[in-house]
């Protein structure tokens, strides 16, 4: 997919256009899938993982269209489709062109980080292609060697990238809160690379292709880091099943709105509870919709008065 | 595969019965690989990725027969492979599964790193299953709860992890080697959580089943990271291609010997040179055989006197 406007602004365009920060996570959980989606997929298919990859794929084609006028962007997480094996692969790629035809962004959550070739391979097979993302995340630990490889890509392609700098898991603290000599804490300074790595690449939105990852789990974390990387684009987990609220996500908008998209999969996935009813779409629908109001609200009230 | 013996100790067990710590990394440059097995997958599939996947198995089930009576255990890299798409998690399968039956431990590089249910649905996509690895690389950013998922996982399947703790590539000081303010490290800090990790987990070999990657391009740090991390198995990358020579990774081996795998990927699999040559399978075997020897040679003399 070959665009000419940067993705820091057409994710500007689609939080703008859709009213929405919300980005809609693409877990699928097997058993947590409609009931009704699994058997037919058992029906058509002999292999187990052949099944579930089709169920998971049936299943996100219906969530990708009850919460396409709610969401700005989707993220499928690439583990899961790991593990249905050749048809995860498969269904991975049906599912980010299907949001495609729905103009939504796709986020692909592969996490990856490996060096020179290895990191362009994973760049090509993520960034172009049939199944290219509009973007990724990325892991900082090998540092610029793991990053730039996806960034010349990216050029090419008008993608981008979110690099994890302080994720919102309860284990985050042992690595990334570690307190540097020079004082600044270990996500603080890969918060500085990123920036670096951003500079060349702001767009017209005045954010960078390359954003980051913060979790909402950590306000304080996050309100300093909105400071510190003033144009990057977060990309906010930790909503819903991770215990955080809308609210908590008020500090990484900026005085425009606008700054962040945030992520929730199980709490709009699998808002219908039971996986035996029928009666799921409608459900979706309304929890993608009653949280995209949520945060259209606290990114509102975040923009006024002007700080 | 459900084995009874520790992954450590079947380590220990293939590097003693091989004399042999080589790793051969599979990283399927396809521009490289041998002419004629590109132009038959051509022949057989008209899809370009389905066809370099094929290329790339057809290449790596001839180069695990070169080389399996030198080297403990191969190491596909994921990137590559998942750039071929759904026919590259075929091939990847595939190797797996011929490397298991030419006795090859097989440590998959994926490099994941992310929590809780995620992390625990790569663990199964990749240490369970018809394809299951050995062991696997791991990212340490997101702290233990991206890597205890695999563990549990891995004490299941006699399998184990390789965690990232100082890297072979140049931009691995921009975040691995900075100070903490307490005075480690921060890949000394990552090396301690790894033993951490792994306290509960050393088999009758005298190593765990938590290993470090430790690149041979930084030798001062490999031979404080032996110290540190007396327990634990070495995964070496970046000799050959990247920089280092098997007398490099000397520090690397303890005073038995043991220790270490060493990687060697592009310097054995392309030692064929031009791809358009025939005689491409005995080179393979040539190149795996003397970097084998070497590394022996260097093993050995860590060995004796004994420190």
């Amino acid at each position: 997919m070959v665009t000419t406007q940067a993705f820091a602004d057409r994710l500007a365009d689609a939080v703008l256009s859709k009213r929405s920060p919300l980005v809609v996570g693409l877990d699928p959980f097997i058993d947590r899938i409609p009931l009704e989606l699994r058997e037919q997929a058992a029906r058509d298919h002999e292999d187990p993982r052949a099944a579930s990859a089709a169920a998971a794929q049936s299943f996100f084609e219906s969530v990708l269209e009850a919460v396409a006028p709610y969401a700005c962007a989707v993220k499928p997480q690439s583990a899961f489709f790991e593990g249905f094996g050749p048809a995860g692969c498969v269904a991975w790629e049906r599912v980010v062109q299907r949001a495609h035809e729905l103009d939504l962004l796709v986020i692909g959550d592969i996490k990856r980080g490996d060096i020179g070739s290895t990191a362009r391979a994973y760049a090509d097979a993520h960034l172009t292609g049939p199944a290219a993302c509009d973007a990724v995340t990325l892991n900082p630990y090998m540092g610029s060697d793991s990053v730039l490889p996806f960034l010349e890509v990216a050029d090419q392609t008008s993608g981008g990238a979110f690099v994890l700098v302080r994720t919102s898991n309860p284990s985050a603290a042992e690595l990334q809160d570690q307190t540097l000599a020079k004082g600044a804490r270990v996500h603080e300074h890969v918060a500085d690379l990123v920036a670096g790595w951003g500079r060349e690449r702001v767009g017209t939105s005045g954010f960078s292709n390359v954003g980051a990852v913060v979790g909402a789990t950590a306000p304080a974390e996050l309100t300093a880091l909105r400071e510190r990387l003033p144009h990057a684009w977060f990309l906010v987990p930790g909503v819903g099943a991770q215990g955080a609220s809308a609210q908590d996500v008020a500090p990484a908008f900026d005085a425009r709105g606008l700054g962040a998209v945030v992520n929730s999969s199980r709490g709009i996935l699998y808002a219908f509870g039971d996986p035996k009813t029928r009666d799921w779409r409608s459900p979706i629908e309304q929890a993608a919709r009653d949280l995209a109001a949520q945060l259209r609200d606290v990114s509102t009230a975040q923009s006024s008065p002007p700080r």
